[in-house]
């Protein structure tokens, strides 16, 4: 039958020899053949492939496999196969005549013992030796559950490999991987059965016209975009995949995943990436476009569980409890909708919001990007006389319109106001004959609208890259395991959230709106019904308890309560302090607490007057500045970097004066002193946070330090018991001048010294903390309930 | 007349007794009684006044006054008189007898000489004494243009002052001045004649009820606003008084001020401060709300040219021309039309663009404010199914619609998705049946609609606030003065900018329409036809001239373009150091040119690998790095604080060590070359930018420098000629090590030298710049058209 067939192809062709102008033999399999992506796309994307390639000299057979044993294996395969189609481009005469070679090319194999996959390399092996044909390639389409794909692995690579010279290709179909661990031994499993170049990764979406035609237009149109597509002009980004169909049936998959891992660690990012990244000089090459794409990851700001609003549609616990088998009290708290902010590191996007967003049963099924453009522009005509799509105060945008929705196409759109694009002509089309829509607050007629001349399914996209072995379009090792180290913190920091339920479809109405605030999403709207409670308490319940601490008030609460506390504390102490005299004198201490308190001021107080502000240091070790033990290194990584104080108002210590380091004639203690006497009216700093140490040191001020404690030295240089022996420090006397002094106090390993200063007197040279006693400021303790309470 | 007249009032009050019970008499003078303002509003809130307190117990005697002698005036003015009408409210019965009474007690006076003042005086006293009256206040209206203010006043104070123990109220209309000199010089000549608590300085805005109502809707929604109103939610204010009138007939006046002058300055500016001060706890406190007002012109940001778009109707000019009598080739550059950014310097309005637009011949006739809030939402639904008015992806709005337009009367809006407003409701009523209109992008449905239960005209509103002796809806010389303050240097610096001519009317369609890009305002639309030619060649005939200079490269341009190609190769030379070495050094000169490179590197070159970046100084001035002198300072205003370069890259000269300036002993060259050799590998900078001086010096390298020309050490103390002397700077060996020197050369001033050097050979002692001479890096010539060819 197979000899047949492949006499028909080479009569078709024409071709005078069989074994000497062909350009070699490719041999398909697909394992999971009968499954449903086989079914769906993946044998029409192979049919489309032999119907492009057939007169390209290349010969084919096409081993679908399974698990299932022959006879209804083959059954089932056949099935799928003889309802195939052609584009409409293809002549129904054509297509009959390749879909009956493509049929006779075709056959089932049960793929399930090791023999299983010796038998189809020697099957393969006779059939190229029987009709002379050069070998050219294998590819092995992994259409199976990842759970299956190292055994498959070690198969093929141990019996099913090419003749030496001929390529392997193996396709890989997500999920890769549940977080980054999982990734990572995936892919070092992997690694031991292919090379990096062997392995195709896919991602549907990257196979999507509208998607694959992101960078192309940005490379084309840069004439345009070079000065607008930055964070002074782009308002904002949508990345968005919406669902109207749920998890039924699917929920074993589903269960696992949720959206985040489903649709935004892989589709989604991808998309942003494309949209984000540096933009290469020529993106054909595969290496520019990784390098770039790698390095728009580092720019991604860490997530949070504050950067994700999630949601679930309400039938899904009872279809999870149905399908699994769970108990009726079973709890899901998988993510069915999911809305995550992302911000970028850089120059060109810092500040502006993407937005990626998805979900299931929702109220239509869509996919697109938006780019919305920031109004600059006051039109000084009314409103009625306007010339609409010409208009600087209409909304520009750009669409990339990736499929279904009102449009039904791909399609890229761009506001009339905006620009005309430069569209390749044999692959876009200008639309012109719209239909009557009304498309992201404009109708459809104020966009330039382009749709792709031939509209391709993703996967015959992908097929076609995959035989023609060009990666551009698959996703790397590399690149997948950034995109984990990405995503894993924020799916951890998920686990416990309960997703807001929704009723699904059309009934959702505003319940899945959301909205900005900082760097925070939460739905607009509050929560309808309270679905689940806890045992009663929470920290929350707690709340500050009213108290003092060695006859100063004291703050004590779980450690995120007690840094927002903080944080709002200081903030208010800094809007006080500026609308006073004009300037904020702020003095921090080292260590680990306060990074968290770097953090929180950084991504909550965007109020804060850091232009305003003076930064100082309570104590420093005697290293250079950018060491990474020097206190000042902490600051600058953790909170310098990230707000714009200006240089002048940033007083490190000079702990490294004359390219050495603490040396006493440089005299370095009495210059930071003489600078604080110059800039701090009567040397009185307006904050000072401390920190306590297990042995009752404040700042660097250790027990028994022969300086510091008392005297007319403001800042002093003192010994610690561990290294670096060197510091300096602020001095009690100056610490006790502050209008205001917070201590804060963290952890279980605080307790004990926390328990032993709670009942001493006065005793710096004992315990230097209990010399910390403004003379007419205020004192504050901050401890969480570890350090108070043990 | 008179007597029969006051007893008419009397019995309307049935008041027993005419002078014990009598709050007193008031006299009203209106200098300029039969003037276009008079007429059309003067005498109406005059007589609305007398309609209001008719029944207070005060009786009333209204003097119009003006140049025309007695007959002819005392006809005109009654003819206005007869004229007058009640509001609606009123009954024709009682309309009927008050407006008898009021034409009774209303009587004409020449004002010219001095006698008639006195004349006046008297006949005021003759009344009084003859009716037994007990005088409690004059009213003295100046609706006159200001150059006979001070006349004026000096008549009123000399002879026509109240008994003691009455009060004088004087009422002044704009302009007041031309100018903050003008305006402080009559600021000064009032004062010599009148108190500050007896001027009213009127600004009819401040009468419009949507204008009065600002204050009060802030603080009675401050539980709403106090979130929103800030730079996090607002996106941008809009405050515009569009006139379909043009100037005609009033260009003698026009012709001198124009629309800054006229509406800006004033009506606009006095409605900016209601939106943007900061609250005061009590808003009816005069005093208070005066303070918060002058506050907040102190956080004006400056204005420059660039800060403003102008306009001038085109057929300005000839109604100029034929009313002045002005000769055919006058040319006007009065703009009849701007539109103004105003920035503030607040925590809580940094970054908030207020556009102040006005213009006349415009499209319609509409005032108003709009506080558009930033959209920060994420509908998950789709668009079509989205319940208008209540999603929050709809615009978030607050208007102010002061009057006429397509509402066509005064109003309050709020958008529904926002909040449901408090208003007072005497006052002001809930609009439920709304027209079919559109407003600023939203059905008027969509938003919570008030107007006032009575509709007022401003100049009555604001002559009862006289009568009351309310002082806070007018314009004190504190308040008055500090808008000149701020308006002044941008009026100075339009004085040669020509207008964009536009047609009037509906013809203007988008000419007049505008845009904002950083702090700059320009027209959206170009220039439609080219209005003032200069002679043929423009900048970019020349282009860039491919040359040598020295042996040099030269490039050489209009500044605009030298300056992009400038930053385009510093950007080049960065990514090819990073993508070398993973860092960019970087060395930068002092004075005006680099400010203008900048500027450009941070508005145009988003890219730039800033982190990655250290940053060195040429040279510098012994003073203090905050010092206004300080090249540091410089770079760190135009530069530094825009860009994100760590701290720890920064690398400013030592010339402030110790808290004393460069003092041999403290070693600061010697140190900033430890420094560099730590940091930079071989001391080769990677890029070195040098200016040059009129005498040939470069860096703080003068000619006959006695250090830095040559040998080891590679940065030096130097003298300059000029002050401040001291100074240290890289020396010439080590430029020379640099991978890239770029000497920038610009304006006229520097042709002469350019010319000289470009015939000498390597004399670095006559001519520092001359032994610039990279060995092994590459020097560039940076010169402008004016520098290079004069």
């Amino acid at each position: 039958m197979l000899r047949a067939a492949l006499c028909a192809i080479f009569l078709l062709c024409a071709l005078p020899s069989l074994a000497k102008e062909s350009q070699g033999h490719v041999s398909v399999v697909l394992l999971g053949a009968t499954g449903d992506l086989a079914k769906k796309y993946l044998w029409e994307g192979l049919f489309h492939l032999y119907l492009d390639q057939v007169s390209s000299g290349h010969s084919f057979t096409f081993h679908g496999a399974a698990l299932t044993a022959h006879e209804p294996g083959q059954r089932l395969m056949f099935e799928v196969l003889k309802k195939l189609a052609c584009p409409s481009d293809v002549s129904p005469d054509r297509c009959a005549v390749v879909k009956d070679q493509f049929l006779k090319l075709s056959q089932y194999h049960q793929l399930k013992t090791s023999e299983n996959y010796t038998a189809l390399n020697r099957e393969i092996g006779t059939l190229l030796q029987q009709e002379g044909l050069e070998e050219a390639g294998r590819i092995f389409y992994f259409s199976v559950p990842p759970f299956a794909y190292a055994e498959i692995a070690r198969h093929i690579n141990g019996s099913c490999r090419p003749r030496p010279g001929a390529w392997l290709r193996v396709v890989l179909e997500k999920p890769f991987g549940h977080d980054l661990k999982s990734a990572q031994q995936l892919a070092i499993e992997l690694r031991t059965f292919f090379r990096e170049e062997e392995m195709y990764r896919v991602d549907h979406y990257l196979g999507k016209q509208a998607v694959a035609h992101i960078l192309p237009f940005r490379d084309q149109n840069r004439q345009f975009l070079d000065p607008i597509w930055n964070r002074h002009h782009v308002e904002r980004v949508e990345i968005v995949l919406k669902e109207t169909l749920d998890a039924k049936g699917r929920t074993s998959f589903y269960e696992q995943y949720g959206v985040i891992r489903d649709v935004l660690q892989n589709h989604l990012t991808e998309v942003l990436l494309y949209l984000a990244m540096e933009l290469p000089a020529n993106i054909s090459s595969t290496k520019e476009v990784l390098r770039r794409k790698l390095q728009t990851f580092k720019s991604l700001q860490g997530l949070e569980s504050t950067s994700a609003v999630l949601g679930q549609y309400q039938a899904y616990a009872s279809q999870v409890r149905e399908e699994l088998q769970k108990a009726q009290d079973y709890v899901s708290t998988t993510p069915t909708f999911a809305g995550v902010l992302i911000q970028l590191d850089s120059l060109r996007w810092e500040g502006v919001p993407f937005l990626l967003t998805s979900g299931k049963a929702l109220d239509e099924r869509v996919g697109y990007v938006r780019v919305l453009f920031k109004n600059r522009a006051y039109c000084t005509q009314r409103e009625s006389l306007r010339e609409m799509g010409k208009s600087q105060c209409e909304a520009k945008q750009i669409i990339f319109h990736i499929g279904h929705g009102e449009l039904s196409c791909p399609a890229v759109l761009i506001s009339r106001n905006l620009f005309k694009p430069i569209m390749p002509e044999g692959s876009w089309k200008e639309v012109v004959d719209h239909p009557q829509l009304h498309l992201f607050g404009l109708p459809l007629s104020d966009y330039y609208v382009y749709s792709p001349v031939k509209e391709r399914e993703a996967y015959s996209v992908l097929i076609s890259s995959i035989f023609h072995g060009r990666k551009d379009s698959f996703i790397t090792t590399e690149n997948l395991l950034a995109s984990w180290e990405f995503w894993t913190p924020l799916l951890d920091s998920l686990t416990q959230q309960v997703p807001r339920l929704y009723p699904g479809g059309l009934e959702n109405q505003h319940l899945l709106d959301f909205e900005m605030m900082g760097r925070e999403l939460s739905f607009t709207l509050e929560e309808p019904v309270e679905l689940l409670h806890s045992d009663g308490q929470t920290p929350s319940d707690y709340r500050t308890i009213q108290a003092k601490f060695r006859q100063s008030p004291l703050v004590s609460a779980w450690p995120e309560e007690l840094i927002a506390r903080l944080a709002l504390d200081i903030e208010t102490a800094a809007a006080k302090a500026v609308a006073r005299c004009g300037e904020f004198h702020l003095a921090l201490s080292g260590g680990s607490s306060p990074i968290v308190l770097f953090q929180r001021l950084v991504r909550h107080h965007y109020g804060f007057p850091w232009r305003r502000t003076h930064l100082w240091l309570v104590d420093e070790r005697c290293v250079p500045l950018a060491d990474p033990e020097s206190n000042f290194r902490s600051l600058h990584n953790h909170l310098l970097q990230h707000v714009r104080v200006p240089y002048l108002n940033i007083h490190p210590m000079l702990v490294h004066l004359n390219r050495r380091l603490c040396v006493e004639e440089d005299q370095g203690p009495e210059l930071y002193a003489k600078e604080i006497a110059a800039l701090v009216t009567n040397a009185s700093l307006d904050f000072v946070l401390l920190g306590l140490g297990s042995d009752g040191h404040t700042a660097s001020l250790f027990p028994h330090s022969s300086s510091g404690l008392e005297g007319a030295k403001t800042v002093v240089l003192t010994e610690s018991p561990v290294k670096p022996h060197q510091r300096m420090s602020l001095s009690l006397p100056l610490i006790n001048k502050a209008r205001q002094v917070a201590v804060l106090v963290m952890g279980k390993g605080k307790h004990e010294i926390t328990t032993q200063i709670s009942r001493v007197g006065q005793e710096p040279r004992k315990w230097p903390i209990s010399g910390v006693n403004p003379s007419s400021g205020q004192l504050v303790w901050y401890m969480d309930y570890d350090a108070l309470l043990g």
